[in-house]
Protein backbone atom coordinates (compact mmCIF):
# COMPACT_ATOMS: atom_id res chain seq x y z
CA UNK A 1 0.00 0.00 0.00
CA UNK A 2 1.82 3.34 -0.96
CA UNK A 3 0.80 6.60 -1.11
CA UNK A 4 2.87 9.29 -2.72
CA UNK A 5 1.72 12.09 -1.22
CA UNK A 6 1.64 10.41 2.05
CA UNK A 7 5.50 9.39 1.71
CA UNK A 8 6.80 12.45 0.29
CA UNK A 9 4.84 14.37 3.12
CA UNK A 10 6.52 12.24 5.55
CA UNK A 11 9.70 12.08 3.73
CA UNK A 12 9.49 16.41 3.94
CA UNK A 13 8.48 16.25 8.32
CA UNK A 14 11.62 14.06 8.82
CA UNK A 15 13.76 16.85 7.50
CA UNK A 16 12.86 18.72 10.75
CA UNK A 17 14.24 18.41 14.03
CA UNK A 18 12.84 15.55 16.23
CA UNK A 19 10.14 13.85 13.82
CA UNK A 20 11.07 10.49 13.47
CA UNK A 21 9.22 8.43 10.33
CA UNK A 22 6.78 7.69 13.80
CA UNK A 23 5.90 10.80 14.41
CA UNK A 24 5.59 12.09 10.59
CA UNK A 25 2.96 9.51 10.41
CA UNK A 26 0.97 10.14 13.37
CA UNK A 27 1.10 13.75 11.83
CA UNK A 28 -0.23 12.81 8.88
CA UNK A 29 -2.97 10.76 9.81
CA UNK A 30 -3.92 13.62 11.99
CA UNK A 31 -4.59 15.83 9.44
CA UNK A 32 -6.40 13.37 7.22
CA UNK A 33 -8.84 12.11 9.74
CA UNK A 34 -9.63 15.78 11.00
CA UNK A 35 -10.87 18.50 8.63
CA UNK A 36 -8.97 20.44 6.21
CA UNK A 37 -9.02 23.77 7.34
CA UNK A 38 -6.73 22.78 9.92
CA UNK A 39 -4.27 21.07 7.66
CA UNK A 40 -4.41 24.85 5.33
CA UNK A 41 -3.96 27.17 8.86
CA UNK A 42 -0.98 24.57 9.71
CA UNK A 43 0.50 25.46 5.81
CA UNK A 44 -0.30 29.04 6.05
CA UNK A 45 1.46 29.40 9.21
CA UNK A 46 4.91 27.85 7.94
CA UNK A 47 4.11 30.43 4.85
CA UNK A 48 3.59 33.50 6.70
CA UNK A 49 6.58 32.62 9.27
CA UNK A 50 9.52 32.38 6.47
CA UNK A 51 7.75 35.49 4.59
CA UNK A 52 7.09 37.48 7.60
CA UNK A 53 10.11 36.88 9.79
CA UNK A 54 13.98 37.92 8.42
CA UNK A 55 16.92 38.29 10.34
CA UNK A 56 17.62 41.82 12.13
CA UNK A 57 20.42 43.92 10.02
CA UNK A 58 22.12 44.98 13.08
CA UNK A 59 22.12 42.29 15.51
CA UNK A 60 21.14 39.19 13.29
CA UNK A 61 17.76 37.98 15.38
CA UNK A 62 14.47 37.08 13.92
CA UNK A 63 12.57 40.19 12.89
CA UNK A 64 9.54 41.67 11.20
CA UNK A 65 11.32 44.53 10.13
CA UNK A 66 14.61 45.15 9.06
CA UNK A 67 15.61 46.09 12.36
CA UNK A 68 14.03 44.09 15.58
CA UNK A 69 12.62 45.64 18.60
CA UNK A 70 15.40 45.24 20.54
CA UNK A 71 17.85 47.42 18.90
CA UNK A 72 15.37 49.56 18.18
CA UNK A 73 14.18 50.05 22.29
CA UNK A 74 15.96 52.89 23.43
CA UNK A 75 15.36 51.42 26.66
CA UNK A 76 17.98 48.95 26.46
CA UNK A 77 21.59 49.59 27.36
CA UNK A 78 23.56 49.92 24.15
CA UNK A 79 27.01 49.66 25.84
CA UNK A 80 26.43 45.68 26.92
CA UNK A 81 26.41 43.31 23.94
CA UNK A 82 25.15 40.15 24.43
CA UNK A 83 26.78 37.29 22.06
CA UNK A 84 24.87 34.29 20.96
CA UNK A 85 25.21 31.55 18.28
CA UNK A 86 21.83 31.30 17.21
CA UNK A 87 18.78 33.70 17.05
CA UNK A 88 16.69 31.25 18.86
CA UNK A 89 19.65 32.00 22.20
CA UNK A 90 18.30 35.48 21.80
CA UNK A 91 14.51 34.20 23.21
CA UNK A 92 16.08 31.80 25.98
CA UNK A 93 17.78 35.00 27.41
CA UNK A 94 15.29 37.52 27.46
CA UNK A 95 12.93 34.74 29.07
CA UNK A 96 15.33 35.17 32.29
CA UNK A 97 14.36 39.00 32.58
CA UNK A 98 18.40 39.24 33.25
CA UNK A 99 19.68 40.91 30.66
CA UNK A 100 19.36 44.46 29.82
CA UNK A 101 21.56 45.01 27.11
CA UNK A 102 21.91 44.73 23.18
CA UNK A 103 22.30 41.32 21.24
CA UNK A 104 24.51 40.24 18.45
CA UNK A 105 23.82 36.73 16.54
CA UNK A 106 26.98 35.00 14.96
CA UNK A 107 25.12 32.44 13.53
CA UNK A 108 26.79 29.53 14.41
CA UNK A 109 30.14 28.67 16.42
CA UNK A 110 33.94 28.15 15.18
CA UNK A 111 34.08 24.36 13.79
CA UNK A 112 37.18 23.87 11.91
CA UNK A 113 35.89 19.84 11.79
CA UNK A 114 32.34 21.24 10.35
CA UNK A 115 34.74 23.59 7.97
CA UNK A 116 32.79 26.55 9.85
CA UNK A 117 35.44 29.46 10.16
CA UNK A 118 35.61 32.95 11.18
CA UNK A 119 34.36 34.02 7.43
CA UNK A 120 31.13 32.02 8.00
CA UNK A 121 30.19 33.68 11.24
CA UNK A 122 29.44 37.38 12.12
CA UNK A 123 32.70 38.30 12.71
CA UNK A 124 33.22 41.44 10.40
CA UNK A 125 29.71 42.72 11.21
CA UNK A 126 30.72 42.51 15.04
CA UNK A 127 34.01 44.13 14.44
CA UNK A 128 32.29 46.97 12.77
CA UNK A 129 30.07 47.65 15.64
CA UNK A 130 32.82 47.05 18.20
CA UNK A 131 34.41 50.05 16.52
CA UNK A 132 31.11 52.12 16.18
CA UNK A 133 29.02 51.16 18.72
CA UNK A 134 30.24 52.47 22.22
CA UNK A 135 30.00 49.38 23.41
CA UNK A 136 31.97 48.63 26.78
CA UNK A 137 30.93 45.23 27.62
CA UNK A 138 31.16 41.82 25.55
CA UNK A 139 29.05 39.27 27.23
CA UNK A 140 29.59 35.81 25.08
CA UNK A 141 26.93 33.76 25.41
CA UNK A 142 27.59 31.33 23.53
CA UNK A 143 27.08 27.32 24.05
CA UNK A 144 29.33 25.70 26.79
CA UNK A 145 30.68 23.39 24.11
CA UNK A 146 34.11 22.97 22.80
CA UNK A 147 32.70 25.30 19.63
CA UNK A 148 31.11 27.70 21.95
CA UNK A 149 34.20 27.78 24.07
CA UNK A 150 36.86 28.29 21.54
CA UNK A 151 34.40 30.79 20.16
CA UNK A 152 34.34 33.23 23.39
CA UNK A 153 38.09 32.57 23.14
CA UNK A 154 38.50 33.78 19.50
CA UNK A 155 36.42 36.64 20.38
CA UNK A 156 38.47 37.85 23.33
CA UNK A 157 41.73 37.10 21.43
CA UNK A 158 40.74 38.97 18.23
CA UNK A 159 39.30 42.02 20.12
CA UNK A 160 41.59 42.45 23.06
CA UNK A 161 42.77 45.54 22.03
CA UNK A 162 39.87 47.15 22.11
CA UNK A 163 39.30 49.05 25.31
CA UNK A 164 36.17 46.37 26.07
CA UNK A 165 35.49 44.06 28.99
CA UNK A 166 34.62 40.57 27.52
CA UNK A 167 32.37 38.89 30.02
CA UNK A 168 31.29 34.98 29.86
CA UNK A 169 28.28 32.93 30.94
CA UNK A 170 29.16 31.10 34.30
CA UNK A 171 29.28 27.52 33.91
CA UNK A 172 28.21 25.66 36.88
CA UNK A 173 25.98 22.73 38.04
CA UNK A 174 22.61 23.65 37.34
CA UNK A 175 20.24 24.70 39.82
CA UNK A 176 18.17 21.50 41.20
CA UNK A 177 20.73 19.38 40.10
CA UNK A 178 23.17 17.43 41.89
CA UNK A 179 26.68 16.39 41.96
CA UNK A 180 26.11 12.84 41.05
CA UNK A 181 24.10 13.71 37.96
CA UNK A 182 26.70 16.44 36.77
CA UNK A 183 29.31 15.64 33.92
CA UNK A 184 32.80 15.38 34.25
CA UNK A 185 34.06 18.38 32.38
CA UNK A 186 30.91 21.38 34.00
CA UNK A 187 32.12 19.95 37.46
CA UNK A 188 35.57 20.26 36.47
CA UNK A 189 35.04 24.02 35.50
CA UNK A 190 32.73 24.13 38.13
CA UNK A 191 35.55 23.54 40.92
CA UNK A 192 38.11 25.60 39.11
CA UNK A 193 36.02 28.56 39.12
CA UNK A 194 34.74 27.85 42.31
CA UNK A 195 33.24 30.80 44.46
CA UNK A 196 34.81 31.98 47.52
CA UNK A 197 32.28 32.31 50.22
CA UNK A 198 34.18 33.99 52.95
CA UNK A 199 38.08 34.45 52.90
CA UNK A 200 40.36 33.74 55.71
CA UNK B 1 10.26 40.18 22.63
CA UNK B 2 7.36 38.83 20.49
CA UNK B 3 6.88 38.10 17.22
CA UNK B 4 2.93 37.43 16.68
CA UNK B 5 4.22 35.05 13.27
CA UNK B 6 6.27 32.75 15.22
CA UNK B 7 3.89 32.24 18.35
CA UNK B 8 0.98 31.77 16.03
CA UNK B 9 3.17 28.97 14.18
CA UNK B 10 3.82 27.72 17.59
CA UNK B 11 0.27 27.14 18.64
CA UNK B 12 -0.94 25.51 15.56
CA UNK B 13 2.19 23.17 15.62
CA UNK B 14 1.21 22.29 19.52
CA UNK B 15 -1.81 20.97 17.88
CA UNK B 16 -0.38 18.05 16.63
CA UNK B 17 -0.02 14.94 18.08
CA UNK B 18 3.75 14.17 19.57
CA UNK B 19 4.51 18.10 19.08
CA UNK B 20 5.00 20.11 22.13
CA UNK B 21 6.19 24.02 22.56
CA UNK B 22 9.71 23.09 22.37
CA UNK B 23 9.66 21.01 19.37
CA UNK B 24 7.37 23.69 17.80
CA UNK B 25 9.63 26.34 18.33
CA UNK B 26 12.86 23.79 17.39
CA UNK B 27 10.65 23.80 14.14
CA UNK B 28 9.99 27.43 13.88
CA UNK B 29 13.96 28.15 14.23
CA UNK B 30 15.10 25.27 11.65
CA UNK B 31 12.74 26.93 8.69
CA UNK B 32 13.89 30.08 9.90
CA UNK B 33 17.26 29.26 9.54
CA UNK B 34 17.41 27.42 6.11
CA UNK B 35 16.26 28.69 2.77
CA UNK B 36 12.35 29.43 2.46
CA UNK B 37 12.28 26.66 -0.08
CA UNK B 38 12.02 23.98 2.55
CA UNK B 39 9.26 26.09 4.44
CA UNK B 40 7.26 25.90 1.02
CA UNK B 41 7.78 22.47 0.14
CA UNK B 42 6.41 21.69 3.97
CA UNK B 43 3.73 23.93 3.47
CA UNK B 44 2.63 22.35 0.29
CA UNK B 45 2.75 18.59 1.24
CA UNK B 46 0.57 19.15 3.37
CA UNK B 47 -1.72 20.40 1.22
CA UNK B 48 -1.21 17.89 -1.48
CA UNK B 49 -1.77 15.19 1.82
CA UNK B 50 -5.17 16.68 2.20
CA UNK B 51 -6.28 17.40 -0.66
CA UNK B 52 -5.09 14.27 -2.88
CA UNK B 53 -5.98 11.81 -0.08
CA UNK B 54 -9.74 10.54 0.44
CA UNK B 55 -11.41 8.05 1.96
CA UNK B 56 -12.11 4.98 0.32
CA UNK B 57 -16.49 4.56 -0.64
CA UNK B 58 -16.07 0.94 -0.12
CA UNK B 59 -13.95 0.05 2.81
CA UNK B 60 -13.15 3.77 4.35
CA UNK B 61 -9.14 3.78 4.24
CA UNK B 62 -7.02 6.14 2.47
CA UNK B 63 -7.19 6.38 -1.45
CA UNK B 64 -6.20 9.04 -3.58
CA UNK B 65 -8.94 7.57 -5.56
CA UNK B 66 -13.13 6.99 -4.95
CA UNK B 67 -12.20 3.48 -4.21
CA UNK B 68 -8.82 2.26 -3.14
CA UNK B 69 -5.88 0.02 -4.31
CA UNK B 70 -6.81 -2.79 -1.70
CA UNK B 71 -10.38 -2.77 -2.79
CA UNK B 72 -9.91 -2.86 -6.29
CA UNK B 73 -7.09 -5.62 -5.81
CA UNK B 74 -8.32 -8.57 -8.16
CA UNK B 75 -6.03 -10.90 -6.25
CA UNK B 76 -7.00 -9.84 -2.59
CA UNK B 77 -9.58 -12.34 -0.61
CA UNK B 78 -12.87 -10.65 -0.83
CA UNK B 79 -14.03 -13.49 1.36
CA UNK B 80 -12.16 -11.97 4.55
CA UNK B 81 -12.98 -8.88 5.97
CA UNK B 82 -10.57 -6.87 8.23
CA UNK B 83 -12.20 -4.52 10.68
CA UNK B 84 -10.26 -1.81 11.65
CA UNK B 85 -10.77 1.14 14.24
CA UNK B 86 -8.68 3.36 12.11
CA UNK B 87 -7.48 4.13 8.41
CA UNK B 88 -3.92 4.10 9.81
CA UNK B 89 -4.45 0.69 11.57
CA UNK B 90 -4.47 -0.83 7.62
CA UNK B 91 -1.18 0.13 7.35
CA UNK B 92 0.24 -1.62 10.25
CA UNK B 93 -1.51 -4.09 9.41
CA UNK B 94 -0.29 -4.27 5.83
CA UNK B 95 2.82 -3.89 6.88
CA UNK B 96 2.57 -7.30 8.36
CA UNK B 97 2.59 -8.83 4.77
CA UNK B 98 0.18 -11.95 6.98
CA UNK B 99 -2.95 -10.87 5.37
CA UNK B 100 -4.20 -10.84 2.15
CA UNK B 101 -8.31 -9.69 2.67
CA UNK B 102 -10.02 -7.02 2.56
CA UNK B 103 -10.50 -4.13 5.51
CA UNK B 104 -13.22 -2.02 6.59
CA UNK B 105 -12.46 1.09 8.66
CA UNK B 106 -15.14 2.00 11.32
CA UNK B 107 -13.53 5.25 11.90
CA UNK B 108 -13.67 4.70 15.85
CA UNK B 109 -15.06 2.83 18.47
CA UNK B 110 -17.75 2.34 20.65
CA UNK B 111 -17.04 4.32 23.79
CA UNK B 112 -20.10 5.58 25.26
CA UNK B 113 -17.97 7.92 27.96
CA UNK B 114 -17.10 10.00 24.80
CA UNK B 115 -20.48 9.84 23.32
CA UNK B 116 -19.55 7.55 20.49
CA UNK B 117 -22.54 5.08 20.02
CA UNK B 118 -22.94 2.36 16.97
CA UNK B 119 -24.27 5.27 15.09
CA UNK B 120 -21.29 7.54 15.07
CA UNK B 121 -18.81 4.23 13.44
CA UNK B 122 -19.15 2.70 10.25
CA UNK B 123 -21.49 -0.22 11.37
CA UNK B 124 -24.63 0.27 8.43
CA UNK B 125 -21.93 0.63 5.95
CA UNK B 126 -20.03 -2.55 7.57
CA UNK B 127 -24.10 -4.57 7.59
CA UNK B 128 -24.33 -3.68 4.17
CA UNK B 129 -21.47 -5.42 3.13
CA UNK B 130 -21.82 -8.30 5.12
CA UNK B 131 -25.31 -8.47 3.38
CA UNK B 132 -23.90 -8.07 -0.13
CA UNK B 133 -20.47 -9.18 -0.86
CA UNK B 134 -19.61 -12.70 -0.20
CA UNK B 135 -17.74 -12.63 2.78
CA UNK B 136 -17.30 -15.63 4.78
CA UNK B 137 -14.85 -14.08 7.66
CA UNK B 138 -14.97 -11.06 9.87
CA UNK B 139 -11.63 -10.75 11.02
CA UNK B 140 -12.21 -8.40 13.92
CA UNK B 141 -8.55 -5.89 14.65
CA UNK B 142 -10.08 -3.10 16.67
CA UNK B 143 -7.48 -2.27 19.60
CA UNK B 144 -7.18 -4.03 22.23
CA UNK B 145 -8.28 -1.57 24.71
CA UNK B 146 -11.67 -1.83 26.40
CA UNK B 147 -13.27 0.05 23.84
CA UNK B 148 -11.76 -1.72 20.86
CA UNK B 149 -12.87 -5.25 22.84
CA UNK B 150 -16.35 -3.75 23.83
CA UNK B 151 -16.62 -2.73 20.08
CA UNK B 152 -16.08 -6.40 18.61
CA UNK B 153 -18.58 -7.92 20.81
CA UNK B 154 -20.95 -5.49 19.12
CA UNK B 155 -19.95 -6.42 15.98
CA UNK B 156 -20.16 -10.25 17.04
CA UNK B 157 -23.82 -10.13 18.68
CA UNK B 158 -25.05 -7.55 16.11
CA UNK B 159 -24.29 -9.81 13.43
CA UNK B 160 -24.42 -13.49 14.49
CA UNK B 161 -27.37 -14.24 12.61
CA UNK B 162 -26.02 -14.03 9.54
CA UNK B 163 -23.40 -17.29 8.44
CA UNK B 164 -20.03 -15.81 8.81
CA UNK B 165 -17.17 -16.96 11.32
CA UNK B 166 -15.94 -14.10 13.60
CA UNK B 167 -12.24 -14.13 14.58
CA UNK B 168 -10.54 -11.34 16.47
CA UNK B 169 -6.53 -10.94 16.81
CA UNK B 170 -4.64 -12.75 19.38
CA UNK B 171 -3.85 -10.69 22.73
CA UNK B 172 -1.04 -11.65 24.49
CA UNK B 173 2.41 -11.18 25.94
CA UNK B 174 4.41 -8.97 22.81
CA UNK B 175 7.03 -11.34 21.10
CA UNK B 176 10.70 -10.25 23.35
CA UNK B 177 8.56 -9.19 26.46
CA UNK B 178 9.37 -10.46 29.70
CA UNK B 179 6.31 -11.61 32.46
CA UNK B 180 7.81 -8.50 34.51
CA UNK B 181 6.93 -5.63 31.65
CA UNK B 182 3.31 -7.06 30.77
CA UNK B 183 0.45 -5.03 31.86
CA UNK B 184 -2.30 -7.50 34.59
CA UNK B 185 -4.81 -7.32 31.94
CA UNK B 186 -2.40 -8.19 29.05
CA UNK B 187 -1.62 -11.31 31.36
CA UNK B 188 -4.65 -12.17 32.59
CA UNK B 189 -5.88 -12.29 29.11
CA UNK B 190 -2.76 -14.33 27.81
CA UNK B 191 -3.35 -17.26 31.03
CA UNK B 192 -7.32 -17.49 30.03
CA UNK B 193 -6.41 -17.86 26.37
CA UNK B 194 -3.15 -19.86 26.62
CA UNK B 195 -2.56 -22.59 23.69
CA UNK B 196 -2.03 -26.25 24.70
CA UNK B 197 1.20 -27.33 23.42
CA UNK B 198 0.51 -31.12 23.75
CA UNK B 199 -3.08 -32.30 25.51
CA UNK B 200 -3.28 -35.20 27.86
Amino acid sequence: MFLKELESFIEIFTRLPGIGEKSARRIAFHLLKNNKEEAQRLASSILSLVEKIQFCEICGGFSTESICDICKDENRNKEILCIVEDPSDIFIIESTNEFNGVYHVLMGALSPLDGIGQDDLRIKELEQRLKTETIKECFIATNPTLEGDATADFIVRKFSHLPITFSRLTHGIPTGSTLEFTDKHTLSISIKNRRILKNE
